[in-house]
């Protein structure tokens, strides 16, 4: 990476230092083609643009091909009336553009759904066109983010043959946002929903997140947290709510609401929520239909129910199902859905690890067609690395959707350099062995394993008022991740890095090169140095931010850290093989197998589903122990090679985007060496073993000094 | 006005509209001259520029006229290394500058102290040159921004001879902001201050802000809240509280901070925090001597005591004094001030508006030199208008500041346009007659009526991390009014209103004439929509949001309206005359005779100091409750003149800022109508008598459904 770096260095040298940025661009960024040959076969491509039709999407669509493309190819590219000269890009569907509709793509449309879109050089009477087709405006919309990244990341566009689509049908944002502006788990500013404001005002940069998610497809957003608040579906509330969704229904972007459950009694002034209660069941229909004629497009109600704290229908002695289905029997006659969350943890006994599977499993093919069962990527909670959820695969009659977390609850905030589409890619790849090989996560929730009707992701979201919208430049590759991978879930996350690296800062090569290797790096550092070799849940409790691997007591055990490290003199790790919890029993054989086997397990869930000796011998030669020790370490150096590596690209990046990275990768190393010396020294505890030379020295300070850190004021936290 | 809007209207056809801009860049937007002639007479004027220093204040100077001049030239004004040609601008010290040395300006410089300038034409060595000349490098910024000032707002700079200086010593933003980033009555986002990221990060907003208050002179600013946190002085805050100084330093501006008195027993240990006791003391020196090792510019200390729950020295039966001068010893060796606020009202059976005058009065002269005690603009709170405070004039031998509320807390948060200006105007010119006719409240606080040392004024700050620092683009007209009286307070609303519509919209003389007509009269529509007459203290109960005059009951009377509007079947208004609480008799004998006469106190105040007969026959000829109902819709329609003025003004103005505005005046008007009929539906109760027909019709609801009105989620409340 150095070599890469230094390479580039010497190749910058005649390169004009980009103008200042703040981040809020984000990766849609057009600035003119600095390669001249490419500009001008891209010129010589496209010299104007024929939009059809007059919906207000159509408009969006002329707008953002005008924007693009008179940035990127640095002069005015005029919007023509008709079909008069080579070299004009048309966008429509065959009913808003004749020019599309004479084009006969007809049988390619019908391959691509509502969404979808074809992109084709062509020629259209006679004249070389570039057509952006599709079967509604949004599809169309869709197409053109896709034509301009072409260029945005320097691909051809003279020869093009594009058909594209969806492969998941719910591609959703979860934002944990409380009617106050706080965000609960947001590390970049208030809530993007100015509450108090609305419905009279509508800041610009409600069109701006619409249209950033258009471009990477995600077409529904949650705007409440699942923490619910039953004030969110009263009257002021719904208008403010409709306010939304009038800005973003031109981008294809539906809104939901979360439903707390026992919204009846809050607002209804009824006695109970008890879902099989006809009074509760009328009110949620009369509700429901209150909202459809605000918002006719509204998409569903997501549900966080008996979960940490939330009242949900075990309250009155009925089923999650019964508890789902009634809602969903409220939206249905509206085309709606119901997101029920699987996130249960609700029997102090068992191994959290296995409750939610315990609890749902059992209701496969209970739910109504229009439910689908939300579930976490790993069956604790967002940690660096989890192996993924053993219901996947396991509920073949009830439509799973993966709930993925965009925001870095565990993973340093906003200043931690941590791309997670290597995670994200982790999960959906995985191989539930459902129905034999191949039976990958990616095919469960795409539903094309169990034949799902409804499908559906969520990503709970990074985005707030921050003027770089995530925190950090580098957090919104997570946000961009996530919406790419919703909309194809085949995607590479190297490919993706790539991609953003084009279109968020340069295409020069070496400097793509380079920072696409940190970030590929980066999630396996964070591992690394919070909870190496299968460690989860150690930080420190409340706000999740720092180690605590010492944490204990408190209501419930298997909030501790504790619970999950099963530190003691013997050694290190969690039990749940047959020996223990035997939670490895829910996977399916070939995988049940493979975590309960300590030699074949590997080293990324060791101590996940072990509870393994400080002697064992590693892989690669060293006690479990010294291997422990250097992982953490190894994360460290990981991070102070970033520091070195970004150091050395400061000729390719403005100044605003260039300190702000140099400075949170300082905090991150400051932070790393914070977790690996508390970390080590609280193991140590139960180790008795010296801790070997490293690159990182000995721990900066006592075990009694990092158990005293006590930070307050901490970002994302509820009062 | 719509005459004007009309005339412009006509003449704009040619105009081309400007760029989108967010409000951003606040009045230092330096867009192209575009008037021909005086673009050319300012090229020759001006065409390069030499600063001398290498101070970090000397950059900046450097870099903002760089900035400036390329902007408003349209061209790039190169900086010299030395005199070289005609037409140089000359930026420096005597010490820093031989030019400015040659200049001979000894005896000038001598009149301007440390932060004022000179700006003069003239010639250098046979060199025509413009000279901004200081005894400080601060002084050459302030030189600076008034000299690009002068182009941002289109006048002559071929002749100038301006000598400068702040006629107040402590200019000082107070900030309400909390560690966790939530602001006390802020409606402009979180706190510009990222505790959680400091001191490792410094948002390049950060300078921005010294920046903006560089541009107007302010020179101080109090990082926390009056209800304050003993945690901001624990050794982890106060790096973080080196880092703000640090980066605000080189704009001149001094960190000060809030002390809670207990202080010494929270973060200390000890068990009290009586401030005769020894312990405590050397706890206070040792603090500040830590805090001045790390900031050795640091300004002090602002307290709120014994006030609203604060805790204070009469905790300990001590006296303000006793308090304040402990902190002052503290601080005195290193230069500091303590800033003590006289916004006490602890006795529940007495009038508050007499409770400051009765507390602190008889402690003039006990005070160190270096305590000023700080005072509101009136005896209440920050009321739409109050009389000036009894305090001032009636305390020679204490230092008093005045403290003037920028954000909006009772003036309809960010979206209501109340341009506070002539609020801020009115205070300063009212005339104490301490020492006879002309003693000015502005010649109280500018030390010259009474010989004061030490000299200050405040301002409660509205800024937060919305785009337009504000909350909206017009409530920053009010920042800009605050520092710039702050530095000259005989400055005149008009001016300054003109002044910055010039420097944040347009020099357009027509649109500057009509929306300076609709600022210097908004303030005057929010007192006739929310408490005209000399009503006061009507608002919604906690979150101070929307009408509330029926409020009563709860811990303290004079927190409620009812307290304040004395409302009864013979009619309205608290009598503070020698039949009731006799309140003016704190005031010098002609001002307290004119308030006491129902004849000559003027409607302004009518209902302030006096409880009037609801058929008290008023100047117009009407009685005091058709007057009153009246004056309620007077100030609907003043809104509805603003939004139709506004209207006009579209070919004017971005679309964003243009947009926002008009947003907000909608949203203002339907709460102008919402005060006018929930008050006067909640005073005929009392008046019983019809509501005359007017221009804002009958109430739109009941007064039930007025007084059932209960907003959550308000900005600016602490949860």
């Amino acid at each position: 990476m150095r070599r890469l770096a230094l390479a580039l260095l010497l190749t910058v040298a005649s390169t004009p230092l980009a103008r200042a940025e703040d981040g809020y661009d984000l990766w849609l960024r057009y600035p003119r083609i600095d390669d001249a040959a490419l500009l001008r076969s891209y010129q010589a491509t496209v010299s104007s643009i024929l939009v059809g039709g007059q919906s207000a999407t159509s408009r969006i669509v002329a707008d953002e091909l005008t924007r693009g493309l008179t940035g990127l190819l640095g002069a005015n590219v005029p919007v023509s009336r008709d079909l008069a000269r080579d070299g004009t890009l048309v966008a429509g569907t065959p009913a808003s553009s004749s020019v599309i509709a004479d084009a006969a793509l007809g049988a390619e449309l019908r391959t691509i759904g509502d969404e979808g879109y074809l992109i084709r050089s062509s020629r259209v009477r006679g004249t070389r066109v570039t057509l952006i087709a599709a079967n509604s405006d949004v599809g169309v919309l869709h197409g053109a983010f896709h034509f301009l990244r072409l260029l945005q990341t320097h691909q051809r566009i003279d020869a093009l043959s594009v058909a594209d689509y969806p492969r998941i049908q719910h591609r959703i944002l979860d934002h944990w946002d409380n009617l106050d502006g706080s965000v609960e788990r947001g590390y970049a500013g208030r809530s993007l929903w100015d509450w108090f404001k609305l419905p009279d005002y509508e800041s610009p940069r409600l069109a701006d997140y619409a249209r950033a998610n258009a471009s990477l497809g995600i077409n529904g957003t949650v705007l409440t947290n699942v923490n619910a608040n039953a004030t969110s579906l009263t009257p002021p509330y719904l208008v403010k709510v409709a306010a939304l969704a009038d800005v973003f229904r031109p981008y294809g972007l539906r809104v939901y609401l979360t439903a707390r459950f026992s919204a009846p009694i809050e607002i209804g002034g009824l006695k109970t929520a008890d879902p099989l209660d006809a009074q509760v069941r009328a009110w949620w229909h009369a509700k429901t239909d209150e909202i459809y004629r605000l918002i006719p497009d509204f998409g569903g109600f997501l549900v966080k129910a008996n979960s940490e704290g939330q009242p949900g229908p075990q309250d009155y002695h009925r089923t999650h199902a019964d508890g789902a289905n009634m809602l969903a029997d409220a939206v249905a006659p509206h085309g709606g859905i119901v997101m029920w969350r699987a996130f249960v943890y609700s029997e102090t006994g068992n191994d959290r690890h296995k409750q939610a599977y315990t609890e749902f499993q059992p209701l496969d093919g209970a739910f109504r067609p229009n439910v689908l069962l939300q579930v976490k990527n790993g069956a604790i909670d967002f940690q660096p690395r989890e192996p993924f959820h053993p219901l996947f695969g396991a509920m073949p009659r009830t439509p799973l959707m993966l709930e993925l977390q965009i925001t870095k609850e565990y993973l340093g905030f906003a200043t931690h350099l941590v791309y997670l589409a290597p995670l994200f890619e982790e999960v959906l790849r995985a191989d539930t062995y459902a129905k034999g090989e191949g039976s990958l996560v990616s095919k469960v929730i795409d539903g094309s394993l169990h034949g799902y009707t409804q499908t559906g992701i969520a990503g709970v979201a990074n985005t707030g008022t921050d003027r770089n919208w995530c925190g950090s430049v580098f957090a919104c590759a997570n946000w961009h991740a996530f919406g790419r991978l919703a909309w194809n879930p085949t995607l590479s996350s190297a490919d993706l890095a790539d991609e953003w690296l084009r279109m968020t800062f340069t295409n020069n090569a070496a400097f793509v090169a380079t920072v696409k290797q940190m970030m590929l790096s980066s999630r396996q550092a964070a591992v690394d140095y919070m909870t190496p070799l299968g460690l989860h849940h150690q930080m420190a409790r409340g706000h999740h931010y720092g180690p605590g691997p010492w944490v204990a007591g408190g209501a419930r055990a298997d909030q501790t850290s504790v619970y999950y490290n099963r530190a003691d003199a013997l050694g290190l790790g969690f039990d749940r093989t047959e020996t223990g919890t035997n939670a490895v029993s829910q996977y399916a054989a070939p995988v049940r197998d493979r975590f309960a086997s300590l030699d074949r397990v590997g080293e990324d869930y060791l101590l996940w589903f072990h509870h393994v000796p400080w002697t064992y011998k590693m892989a690669s030669g060293q006690s479990l122990w010294n291997e422990l020790t250097a992982r953490y370490c190894r994360g460290v150096e990981s991070v102070r090679g970033m520091e070195g590596v970004w150091r050395g690209l400061e000729p390719f990046v403005d100044a605003e985007r260039f300190d702000e990275t140099r400075s949170f990768l300082a905090i991150q190393e400051k932070e790393a060496r914070w977790w690996r010396d508390a970390s080590i020294l609280y193991f140590q505890t139960f180790s008795k073993q010296p801790i070997a030379p490293d690159a990182c020295g000995p721990p900066a300070d006592t075990l009694e000094h990092f158990m005293s850190i006590n930070l307050r004021y901490v970002p994302g936290t509820n009062p």
